[in-house]
């Protein structure tokens, strides 16, 4: 199974391809995509959905594990990112993948086995389970691996399919 | 110029499609889009993304024209509106259309001269400018024919291009 993992946002968006065959793990690929605050805001939505219709008909993935949304202080931030993630599971749905959602917790305990684990504990478990050398600079790399791992997890004991 | 006007929703995106040539306006069409509460989520998104899509090629308006959005009390509605928000934005952009937004005060002023104008007073407005016998049910419907009439009145003045 090969999973794509995305860690939605507006300014960067992280996102991995990690393969899962035979309860082994293998990072194809990752990276962010990232948007220009100079540009306007359609144009940094449309962005997004270049880059990522690009990467999905590249990698072709079989699913797209991303994160739930929860609301946060900034509102502002909040409703940005909310419209990237609506671009983001539409261009999924275009390209007919699969769509699964998993809290912080259930990421975190998927990886750590821990649902509270600090963000320290939950990059060292990425970075084993994946067998890297060395992690991305930007957590929001690291955060997308961590929820294409957690998908893998969830898919062993549960083929239970959001869409 | 045809306009296509856009109050977006989860739920309901009221939409119409209002001609100005002339000065002259003419109600083309208008309609909702409505979602299922009992569907997924991405596949609500899917159908905001088809049937906007099917609109657009249908019609071929020359912009769109969508209310700015704005956070309220209720953040999971604000989240799921804004996710709902960015389908449209890039389904407008996937069929190469430009983007306008307005605020719900730039609508007001631009339909009745009054930027604190209440409900009753913009549908008078809206009914009287598009010289239709009825408005529609849903407010949603009604409120996008006010959109389409603001950047038809704001085009004329001007020629600015949000993209």
């Amino acid at each position: 199974m090969r999973i794509l993992g995305i860690d939605p946002g507006f300014a960067i968006t992280g996102y991995s391809i990690v393969d899962y065959i035979g309860n082994k793990f293998k990072l194809e690929t990752s990276g962010a995509i990232l948007t220009e605050a100079g540009e306007s805001f359609p144009l940094r939505l449309e962005k997004i959905y270049t880059d990522l219709d690009n990467i999905i008909k590249t990698y072709k993935p079989d699913a797209m594990s991303i994160e739930e949304l929860f609301f946060n202080n900034n509102a502002k931030t909040a409703i940005n990112v909310a419209q990237a993630r609506g671009v983001i599971l539409i261009t999924a749905r275009i390209n007919k993948l699969d769509i699964f959602e998993y809290t912080p917790l259930q990421i975190k305990q998927a990886v750590t086995g821990y649902g509270r684990a600090d963000k320290m504990q939950v990059q060292r478990m990425v970075k084993m389970i994946l067998n890297t050398e060395k992690l991305p600079k930007l957590d929001d790399i690291t955060d997308s691996m961590a929820i294409a791992i957690c998908h893998a997890h969830s898919s062993k004991f549960s083929s239970q399919f959001r869409v």
